[in-house]
């Protein structure tokens, strides 16, 4: 709480070990603006929240970063390639990044990620981005339940029926068509205000019309609008039982997650895992192996 | 095991109100062709899967069929509008159906559906069809370890992306656009296969090409491609790694839920209820409840 950050980064990785119930019993929520990013691989995320980070900077905000890659069995305090982003922010006391990637540890990355984001909100970070390095389910499981979720994509053929198949319609609050500078953006940007129109034929009128908006991340073109849409969406939220029923919905989320770990972490991992074996090459029933990861 | 269906109709409710590893620990787990039948509401599902269970029938398998309603919190025997359907069958000691729906009960229909269909399968049944009502997470959750999944739609504009949108794409071995003999079925059968083709210029070629079939359930125009479809697509399994991946998918898919089923029955379940409500309020973190849940 002081800000120590060697100390920050030690319960980080308490929490990727599965004791975030320890680390975290005891300490009150923050009232952050919590902003999920997500996207295709290649859609130029990195260089965006770098430019969001210095934006929210701008306007005043501590910011957290946490940069999570289900896909990656490797962790720690920052080895996943976004060294040189860190370098931007290092001496800004004000500016806290982090990678997560799945250790394969109890509850993976839809505990370590909510419970880390949490850790940082009781500490007092006034925005915390969630940023995803693929995009799948276990992306989009990670950043549904955030404030604010921007989609980034960018130009190219199939992008926004890509982005539809991937989950992602339903899940941005703004979208961002990337590399504006690139043949074929309006195509793209079409395509996903056409698929959001689409949605709302069949869903009814929306009270928060997502915005989709243009970049170009090498230049930061666009950046401020990009930083206006958040704190617009953010204030929406403010002003309707959305924000509360997101942050409830978000804090039960964390509950079953933590609930599930606590339970799960009363087990053997190994027995755990030899049953997982045994069931997937049908040599003991699912049942059967369940009553007997209780009873061992 | 004798045929007593008065003793199945028990078993399932008892699985359905959380005793599938009593029920089903014994038994061994037969070798039935488990297909998942999904699409939005109105597309004619439950009329194919009527038709379907004929053409099963007639080729000389006995059928059980579950039809699944994850928004209804009621449940029961057949009490989910399908008495009609039930009776085309009801002389027929080779058809077994059964509803099953959302009680609220630990796990809920993510554990349930499982469940009923492995005592189904242990049972004998050959062919066991898993329809759902509606389409969305929860459905597509319910279909996703099927050995076949038909995705069932109609023609109507956007139906092609409104599918893609609901993550049908993804999960379809088989595509039918029913109600053939409407206008707009030419484009939904061009949009289906354009997003398949999309998929594949994505995620690389597929070993198997999801067929795109018409028909017309109120006439049962169609029907019989859609078994032959069926029927290869069981071939395809049995001939790849792809069939014993699914199954081994789906036996550690019931042994997860069936283990977590197991650990939060050794909770109180009001204590638990209570618990969520003081999180959801904000007067409880979500890391201190769980500790709580466990200590109570």
């Amino acid at each position: 709480m002081a800000g120590d950050r060697r100390s920050l980064a030690r319960l980080i990785t308490a929490i990727e070990n599965g004791k975030a119930a320890q680390v975290l019993q005891d300490l009150e929520p923050g009232k952050p603006h919590v902003v999920g990013v997500t996207g295709p691989p290649g859609a130029g995320k990195s260089t965006l929240v770098d430019l969001l980070i210095t934006e929210a900077r701008n306007a005043g905000n501590t910011v957290a970063g946490l940069l999570v890659d289900p896909s990656s069995p490797f962790s720690g305090g920052a080895i996943l390639g976004d060294r040189v982003r860190m370098q931007n922010h290092i001496t800004d006391k004000g500016v806290y990044l982090r990678s997560l990637a799945n250790r394969g540890h109890l509850g993976g990355l839809s505990h370590a990620v909510p419970a880390a984001s949490a850790l940082l909100s009781a500490i007092g970070f006034d925005v915390i981005i969630i940023e995803t390095v693929g995009v799948g389910q276990a992306e989009v499981d990670i950043v549904r339940h955030c404030d604010t979720v921007v989609v980034i994509l960018s130009p190219g053929w199939g992008d926004g029926i890509q982005a539809a198949k991937a989950g992602l319609m339903e899940i941005g609050d703004v979208f961002v068509v990337n590399k504006a500078d690139r043949d074929g953006v309006e195509q793209t940007v079409s395509d996903v205000k056409q698929m959001l129109m689409l949605g709302e034929q069949v869903g009814g009128p929306l009270e928060w019309e997502p915005p989709v908006l243009e970049s170009v991340a090498t230049t930061g073109a666009g950046i401020g609008e990009i930083w206006a849409a958040l704190v617009s969406h953010r204030e929406y939220l403010d002003s309707s039982n959305e924000g509360q029923r997101r942050t409830a919905d978000r804090w039960e989320a964390e509950f079953r997650a933590a609930l599930h770990v606590a339970l799960i972490g009363t087990l053997d991992s190994r027995v755990v895992d030899e049953l997982v074996a045994d069931v997937r090459r049908g040599v003991m029933s699912p049942y059967l192996a369940a009553e007997r990861a209780l009873s061992r």
